[in-house]
Formats: structure tokens, sequence, C-alpha cells
């Protein structure tokens, strides 16, 4: 695999077939900017139509270059481009950019056509970017296989972000933000249709490059999870960040069709969760992906992100704790030693609180400003700092403010950011490496998402999943094989019998204990029951339980189910009704729900998701972000419940799911009575999906 | 008043008392800037140790210069202004800008001093902006009494905008943005203080001025609420907006204090309710304050704000879909007529949908843009339009393509923004007059808010409350007078008696009928009766009513309360348990809280909050708000709730509060029990706090 990325971005020689002497033509800019931008190796413009190309000698065919190039552009129609590829595949070319369009993206038959590139160029031991790729580029070796119009504009230089994108656009969208802020990218990789090398193995390739700090990532669909997860992996180990954007989050499609409790989650809920588990940042929109490149490129510890505000504004400090506060960016409680040491160095102030204001002391005491930092710095509770300067001019000493921040990080290893709406102190603070924003809110929500990223508990490295193990039935099982089913899962479920009669049930009503007990309506084809009048609450009695029984099964048959059954269940009276779900993922797996149960669960929609498997204290992190989550430790008058064996029946579930997710659809468990501390928690009514009709 | 603002924005004459000959000193920036913006009126520098200050002759005294100058900017330190406003006063100035500080924002005995300055001055005839203000500037007229050091790097320029601004660094971030975006500024007014003439009072002042459209404003503290209405219905009878921040909602404690439902509410919500009332647009921070400027100042109607996305590049219309659904903007549905003839000339869609992709055939088809806006403009579907520019260069007519863009929203009248990463694309657009952002994000983000901020339902003036009645008593208020105020109020309450001993509690439930009732302890000192067993349900006989009274009469014994009492009332089964609550501010009056009830209503936050009066169609709107709305309609096999009464009772209950506003502290009716549609709802428990201990 290395050799192929090396072909492609430290190729000693490229061929683009379709070469056109006009730098503005697709079969042009690619070579155009190989001499641009400054590629060393040899440039083999094919085309039969000409001599030279730009200044390049040209080749009518591939053959006739006499050697074998590494790489191959391939800028040639769509028609035309199979062709191409089974020479170069022939010729032993290693790895080939497909600019034409026309493949996948237009439907089956274009699909098919795709196919074909795919397997004609791996029969011959190469690889292919794209069909339908804007191209690959490393501006460090000036291997630009890419024919955006950008680079004509925006000049590229060399620098420790790589960006990879399935789209040209959005490729050369970050760049441009990154390159007019004056940050350097190494790597710029626009995928397209992601036939072959997708964009998560480029990912993968470029995170092996050390001097790649931060991977910029935009993703439409996610081809490839565990590509992606070893590049996180990869990057992580060397202490690189990839934040990435995965778009089209937005189908509501999938939520209308959303009629249960698995569905809810959504695919959208498995990527979030998917991301997090692998450290990777989700970013919402390019403005997100770009903010907070300066933090990363500081790589500074932002420890447990407890950040200090200061200003020679109040205003700013205000706003700027609003902010934190929206962001869950905790600010520090300052330590009484360090509130000592600001109130000596700043006698106006009667308290010297964060968010900390200089006040207009700051102009004509250079030394303030120095003093207050190194006060900040012995704190080991500030972990990060903010640096707002709403206004700059004569009497302002930027130079040296900016000097002091830069000091700062550098002998404390502590991140600091300044914001300044003024172009002009931005330049300065810029200029001594001082990551910098035109707003606080700018500013904070970077060190909030750059404390944020840093906490994420990613994992040591991708799981591996057990063997898929086959589950008998298909379809929606009714309650008796979903409960049977839940609890050889391990999943405690309430104690229950499957009665077809009266006399059955009324045995069974005897055998649970004599205690009041639930009859309901049995039957896989009407999962809905309590909508059909099918669920008999707090019967107390043999002939309550028989009338119930009788009128079930009547309903059932009425409703053309063949065999009615009920269950009879002794009624379970839980602290709270919670609910457990599971949606399987074609591409993640088992995505499992905890949340607030009952029949309001879709409009209150207090849930948590986490990609199976997981642990305990995982499932405890995750049902911590519960709005409900004080319930657990007790609230008003409702005792403590108990976490743990809701935790450990997600566990389970989550768990089984992985082990049977080739059969598995859904789970849908609604409520799982959770009792107070110590008493344990137990399924009382569920449905689980298999595949199939 | 008018002349006031007169004095202040075009005075005739100005005198700066502490002049200085140094521009970078507080005393001597206003007279730089006088000079330097243009100003036509006579400067007088009032200095007793100088002839001539930066050029105009100077003055020993206010006294010395022979004529009462219309403003006077008072430079002088904290000690000696109450001197020189008293001097001022006596000669008749019209109003004054006090720049010192050390008055109301260093505690008790600089609050008295200030109040010393706004008494001595009014006496006089005089109004005050300061003290500790950076004062008012005037980019029109060149009247710029005002230290700010802004000015000195970013030079103003006239234009239709205003920012007032309690803070100094507040009123100058906001203006570098504008002004580094090419905006013009008319007013700049940072008025510190607010000891007399206040933010809110300003805000009025300059909505008189008909060449002002937007008037942005920065407020830590709501000093005159009434002022900030007259402004905002001043402003929207010309058509021109307003802005705000209301910094500071992050303070931690009052949410912490927080223990019932009315104290939930909490005074940032009254603040939102309040501007939304207003038709004011609230902004989260410095960034959000100006994003949509160039919309505002376009001024075009955003109709319901259903948006067209058209790029070429289809990454960036999936990720403007995810946006806009983040933004709650809604995306047109395109009319089959406009599919047909965006399908005429995009010969290459499958389908022409929204988002729009036009592909790189933008590239080479100049008449392609100008027809596809030519076939929105004339769907009555499509109210704006996004336009985003990914990328641009060679093969791009960037310029024909912002003349179009411009040319559409002059003939048709719609919005429509631009968005482009590269400056160069911005540049073009911008010079076209087509509002224009760097990301996709700020595009919509500012096309949401604008269509949002249209759509708030402001009222055509500001009610006249009615006249304040008292009502008897103090402190909280027990279940039974509770229950009798709130039936007084017009809403609607369970039949309940109020019974002191067992026999008396068994006559009631007689009296009520003899169905199931409750039995509950009723004193003030105990509201929180369930902690304490004291509410006994379902009792179906005349012993259980007898032996449950004796219990809770105990308990309230126990606990101290002298005359003990239960409420027994009917037991009312509701479809769904909500909760009204009143918390009445002392600034915006009683806000209204309606929202899901029960014991989980602090955890599950599902309320929406109204200021008094509203009426039932606005209360009906803001139920529409909750999580739990699709109750109302019906929802699985629970029936349409009856939102009518529901809204009735949150009308009633608001009315109630605005007579009483003087005594009423807190109103707290959970669980407010929702009936089937038609059947009403009721009110079970309540507890009203009265005003005193």
């Amino acid at each position: 695999m290395t050799e192929t990325f090396n072909a492609l971005f430290a190729p000693a020689s490229v061929a683009v077939i379709g070469a056109s002497d006009n730098p503005n033509k697709v079969g042009g800019r690619p070579i155009h900017y190989l001499r641009q931008f400054g590629y060393k190796g040899e440039v083999y413009p094919v085309n039969p139509g000409r001599d030279t190309i730009q200044g390049y000698r040209a080749y009518p065919t591939l053959d006739a270059i006499g050697k074998t190039p590494d790489a191959v552009v391939i800028a040639v129609s769509g028609d035309a481009t199979l062709e191409q590829v089974r020479l170069c595949a022939e010729a032993g070319v290693k790895a080939a950019v497909i600019m034409a369009s026309g493949f996948a993206e237009t439907g089956e038959a274009g699909r098919q056509r795709q196919q074909q590139l795919v397997d004609v160029a791996n029969a011959g031991g190469m690889r292919l970017v794209g069909p339908n790729a804007q191209g690959t580029a490393n501006f460090a070796s000036g291997a630009v296989l890419n024919f955006s119009t950008m680079f004509m504009e925006v000049a590229p230089q060399d620098g420790p972000i790589a960006i990879i994108s399935q789209s040209g656009a959005a490729s050369v969208m970050p760049y441009a933000l990154l390159r007019q802020a004056g940050f350097g990218v190494r790597y710029l990789v626009a995928t397209g249709n992601d036939a072959d090398l997708d964009a998560c193995a480029m990912t993968c390739a470029v995170a092996e490059d050390p001097t790649v700090r931060l991977i910029l990532v935009y993703l439409e669909s996610m081809s490839d999870p565990a590509a992606l997860a070893r590049a996180a992996a990869l990057a992580r180990s060397r202490g690189a960040s990839i934040v990435a954007i995965k778009a089209g989050n937005s189908q509501r499609g999938a939520r209308a069709a959303a009629s249960h409790t698995g569905a809810l989650v959504g695919n959208d809920a498995a990527i979030d969760a998917f991301l997090a588990r692998h450290g990777i940042w989700r970013a919402g929109d390019i403005g997100e992906l770009v903010r907070a490149v300066p933090l990363y490129l500081q790589n500074r510890t932002p420890g447990q992100g407890r950040t200090v505000v200061m200003s020679h504004s109040g205003a700013v400090g205000v706003m700027a704790a609003d902010l934190a506060e929206r962001h869950d960016l905790p600010l520090t409680e300052l330590q009484p030693e360090t509130l000592d040491r600001l109130g000596a160095i700043l006698p106006e102030f009667g308290t010297a609180n964060n968010p900390l204001d200089m006040t207009a002391a700051l102009m004509g005491h250079g030394d303030m400003f120095p003093r207050v930092l190194d006060a900040l710095g012995a704190d080991p509770q500030a972990d990060m700092v903010m640096v707002g300067i709403p206004v700059a001019g004569p009497g302002y000493d930027v130079e040296a403010l900016a000097r002091d921040a830069a000091a700062f990080c550098d002998r404390l290893g502590k991140p600091l950011v300044a914001s300044a709406p003024q172009l002009s102190v931005r330049e300065v603070f810029v200029r001594h490496g001082v990551p910098t924003f035109v707003t606080e809110a700018d500013a904070i929500a970077a060190l909030a998402q750059y404390a944020a990223h840093a906490r994420l508990d990613a994992v040591a490295e991708d799981p591996t999943p057990p063997a898929a193990q086959p589950l008998p039935g298909h379809g929606l099982q009714d309650e008796a094989r979903s409960l049977s089913l839940l609890a050889e899962a391990g999943v405690p479920v309430v104690p229950y019998r499957f009665c077809a009669s009266a006399s059955e049930a009324v045995a069974a009503f005897t055998a649970l204990g004599g205690g009041p007990v639930v009859v309901k309506g049995c039957a896989a084809e009407v999962p809905h029951k309590s909508e059909h009048g099918l669920v008999r609450l707090r019967l107390s009695d043999a002939p309550s339980v028989a009338q119930a029984t009788e009128d079930c099964l009547a309903t059932l048959r009425a409703l053309g189910v063949d065999a009615p059954r009920v269950v009879v269940a002794p009624m379970v009276k839980g602290r709270h009704e919670f609910a457990l779900g599971v949606s399987v993922d074609p591409v993640f797996g088992p995505l499992v729900m905890i949340g607030e149960g009952g029949t309001l669960l879709e409009l209150r929609k207090d849930i948590v998701t986490l990609l199976a498997p997981f642990n305990v204290a995982q499932a405890k992190a995750a049902c911590a972000r519960l709005r409900l989550a004080p319930l657990f430790d007790g609230y008003r008058d409702i005792p403590a419940l108990d976490l743990d064996a809701l935790a450990s029946a997600a566990v389970a579930l989550g768990n089984w799911a992985l082990r049977h997710r080739g059969a598995l659809k859904s789970v849908d468990i609604n409520p799982m009575m959770v009792m107070a501390a110590g008493e344990g928690a137990l399924a009382v009514d569920a449905v689980v999906e298999l595949h199939g009709a």
C-alpha cells in the first residue's frame, strides 16, 4: 500500500493522458501545476496530436514513453477511460487518478462501468483514485495530480495539515480559508466516487507522514470505517488529530420513517458514536472544520480545559463567561494564592476574579500583563488562557502583549489564545505564533473544542468484533420470544408465562404467586398492543385473569392472528420507566440507545446512544448525559436508582447484538423498569426484530 | 428630549472641560476627533493652564468662553466632576458626557456620588451621559464626544447603522468588524453607568433618525425597558430593525437557587420574552450581532423564509441543507413548473432539485445562471436564495455571476446572499451589493435570523398595564388559599374542601359525591407535601378518609404547624400532567411558564414562557414549541388534549398576575391536569407566594 501512496504523493514520474496545452483544461491543469509547484520528477504528457505540451515533450501513447511512469492522470472522457486504465494497468503503472465523471453518480449502468475500471486496474496491480475525482496533491513534493481551479488563485505552501475529501469543492474550501489565514497545507486529496482508493484509505496514508499534525476530512458516505479507525489510531499514536465533517445528516426521510426505539437513533447517531470512539472530532461545517486549527498546530496540552479569561474590558469577560457556559467550557476557580498574587499586581481590583478585568491600567503598565500571566501560570487549576483585546491603538503596546503571550505559552506549555476585532492587532499576535480569533465567540468555541476533543475517550485500537452468529427466525418476534431472546442475552426480564387459553392463564397467575398480574395479547403481527386494548393491568384474581385472557385472545383472532396467545406476568412497579433499544447499522454495527421510557419516548427524546461493544463505565458515563440523570443519585422523594443494573443490561444487550449483528435488525425494550439502587432493573415489554420478512 | 439629543449629536458648540493637548489622553481625544472627523461647530477646550490646545483657543473656565456651549465633555477626574457638572448646569448647558470613572461601579458611596451628579445636573435642566462613559459619536456631523482609541486606527464613515452600548469595548468591537467589512456607522454611543440618559433612551433617540436602518445594542442591565420598547416601536414603524445582546446570562447562582416552577424560568427568559415581544432580535455574541447586517441593509422582504440553495458544487448543497435544518430554515419545495423550467435550462440534470447543483456546466454557459435565477424568481414558494461559490478562477465569470445576482435582487426584491471562501470572489459580490459570507454556515445562519426576525410577533405598541391591585397576605400561601386565589383569577381549579378534623373530612368526602378522593395536609409552612407523606391518594371510603386525615394532621402538628388542616378533593385523572407557573420579574413583570408537569418538571425542562399579558393565540403558539406539543393533536392512543383550556388558563393566570404584580411573587400550579379536547383542564395543586416574609 505504501508503494501506491508513494506513487501518488512522491512519484518519480507522472504521465498525463489526455494532456492539454491549455492550463485551464482538465488535462492541462495538472501539467501546469506540476511545473509551477516545483515537481522534480519526469512529466510525460500523452496526446497523439502534439509534439510538445506546456513546454514538455509529448507522447502519442503511454507506450511511446518507453518507461512506465509511477503515476498517471487519466483526463480523457468517460467513454475513453476504461481503455486507458487497461493500458496503464498492463504497463505496470502503480496508481492512476481518474478525473472523468459519468460513472456511479449517474446510476446503475454507471456503477457497473465504474466497477469495470476497478476490476481492470486491480487485475494489473494498479490502484485508482476516482473516477469523478479532482485528484491528489502533495505540495511538499509538488506532485499535484489535481485539476482544481483553486490553486490558480490561492497559492499553496507546504505545512503540517492534510485535507482529505470526497468532494472537490469541500477539499478546496478549507484549503482557501487556511491558506488565506497563512497556514500551510501539505496534502489535498479529493477522491470523488471512491471506487477503489477511498477517502478513508487516503486518510490512513497521510496519517503516516510524521510531518502531518492535523487531518481535516470531508465525507458524505463512510465507505470504509475500519480504515478510518486505523487512520485515527495511527494519528493518535503520533499526537496528531483528525477533525471530520460527515455531511448529509438532514435527510428527513430517515427520521420520518422512524416508528420505534431502534430507528429513532438513526444513522447519524451511529456516525457520532463511531467518530467519538475513535477520537475524531466531528465538525458541523467548513468554518468549524478549520476554526481550531491554530490550537491543534500549537499542540499544547489542554488539561481539564479550565480556562482563565483576561481582558482590559469587563464586557469581554461577561460575554466570554456567557459563551463558556454555552460551550460547556469550565472557567477556572482560581486558587486563593493566585488571587493574592493577582491582587498585589492589580491593586485597583476589589477582587481579582475570573474573568479577570485588567481595566485601562493595562495601558502604561508594561509589566502588568506578564506578571498576571506568571501568576496564572503558577495556578494548577488554570489550564488554558483567553486574552481578549477588544481595542488597541496609541497607548497600547500590542507588540509587547503578543510577545509576552507567546513567551507564556512557550514556558508553561499551556494553550493561550487571543481575540481581537482589529485586523492590525490580530496580525501582531499571529506573527508571534499566538492562535488568534476575530471574536470571543470563536476563541471560546475553539478552546472548548480543543479541550473536548482531547477528552474523547478514544479506544486504544479498533476492537475485533466476535464472530457473527445466526439467530433463528425472521421479522418481528412476539413478546414471549423477544423476552426469551433478551433473557438469553443476559438482560434481566420480568418472569412471564406464555398461555393459549384462559385456563393456562389462570394456572400461570397461580404459579406466579397470585399477586397482581398483567395479561397482554401476544402476536408478532400486533406490536402496538395498547392501541388495540391488548394490555390488561392489575388483575388480582383468577376470574379477572380468565376474562382478560378471553378478551385478548378474541381481539387477536379478530385481528387475523391464527394461534393467539397471551403473556401473563406479575405487575412490576419500577421507580422509573426507562427504555433500551438497538438499531443495527449496516456499516457501524449495533447502536444501543438508553433513554427515558414510556409512550412519550419519541417526543421527550431524552436518549443517549453507544456503539457496541462498550463497558459499564462507558454506559454510565453516557447515562450521565441524560436530562433525567439526577434521578440516578436520588431526586426529591425518589430514591437513587439502580444505574448499575441499567448500564449492565445495556452492556449485555450490546454484546448480544454484536454477536448476532448479521441476523438482528432492532430491539425495542420499553419500559425497562429501573428499581431503587441495589434492586435491579427489569425488561417488562420488548420487541425484537430480525432480518427478513 | 429631542433638544437634548440634538445637543449631543448635532451641537452648535462643544466645550471640553479638562482638555488636553495630547490627543492620546481622555481630555485630548474628543478634541482631536472633532477636528479630524469634520465637526463644523465651535470647539472650546477648557484648561486653566494653556492658551491653545490642539490649535483651538483654550479657556481657563467654562464661564470664560462667554457663550453657553450646547454640549460639554467633562474629562476631569472623578473628584472634580461634581463641581464641573454644577457649573455646566448653572450655565444652561443642555447635555454633558461624563468620562470619569469611580462612581456606582465602585459601590454604595460611589452610587451616592453618582446620584448627586444627576440631581445637580437635572436641577439645572441638564442631562448626563455617564459617568464612566466612553461617550457619544455622530459620524455624520462629526460630533464625536468620545475618547475610544478605536477611531485612531479604524477610520469612521457615515452609514445607516447605529451602535448603542453600555460598555465602551462592546461599542467599538462591532464598529471595528463593520468598518473593516466596509459598512458605514453613523452613531456610536457608549453610555457607561447609565445614571441619567441610558442606553435605552439613546436607542430611542437614534431610532428617530430616518437614515438609520439598523440599531445594534449591547446591554448588561436593562435599565429602562419601556424606553427600549418605544425605540422598537419607532424603529419598526420606519421599517428599521434592532438587534441586541443582553449579556450576563450565565450567572449560575440564579439557577442554582431555583427550587420551584416560577423561579425556574429565571430572569433571562423574561429578557428573551421581552425582546421577542418588541420585535428585537437577541444576538448571543458580537459575531452574531453583526452577522446579518448586509441583509438588514439590503432590506428585502424575507417572506416565509423558504430558501433555495444553488451552487456549482454538490457538497455545498448538502452542507447548506444540513445547516438549514439546524437553523430551522425551510428549504423551498420548488413548484413543478419551476422544476420544468430548470430542467430545460440544465439539460444534464436528472432532477433539478433544491439544493440546485449547477455542476461545472456553470463555466462556459454565461446565460445559465441568470436563467436559473429567473426561473426561481417566478416561483412563489422561493422566498430567498443562497448562492454558494466554493471555488472560482480562470473559466469562471465571477463579475457576471455577481452582476446577475444583484440584478435578480433588484428586479424581484427577494433576499439573495452569496458565500465564498475566496476573498477575491467575495470582493466582487460585495462590490455589486450582494450580502456575502465566508462560509455556507454564516450565510444560512444570517438568512435564518433575517427570516425569523421578521416573523417575531411584535406588539403594535407597548401595552399599558392595568393599575396594580393589592392582595391580602404575605409569603407562601397554603394550598386552600392558593387554589382559592387562582379560582378568583379565572383558572379552573379542582373542587376541594378545607377541613380541620377527620369528621369534617368525611363530611367533605360525602359532599364531593363519595367517589375516590385525595387527602392532603395543608400548611403554608410545608409546601413540599409529598416529601412528608402528606398526600394520600385514591381514598374510596369514609374510614380511609378519616384515617388519612388523622395521619396528616398529626404529621403537620409534629412539623410544628399550629392549626393543621387538610384539603379533601376528588381524584382527578387528566390525560396528561402539565404545569403553569408565574415568576414576577421586578423589571418586566409577570412571566408565565407553561410546561410538562409532574415531579420531574425541573429535569425535563420542557417549558415555554410568555410575558403577561398575552392572548390565547399567543399561548397556543408558545405551547406548539413544547417537545410534547404533538400530544395536543392526539398521539398514539392518547386522544387530542384540551389545548384551549390550558392556554385559556395561562391567559387568565397572566392577566391576574399582571393586576397583582406588586403583591405577587410567584405561582406554582403542578399538576395542571389537561383532559381530552373539550373536557377542560384543572389545577390540582398550587402554591401562591406573595411578597413579604
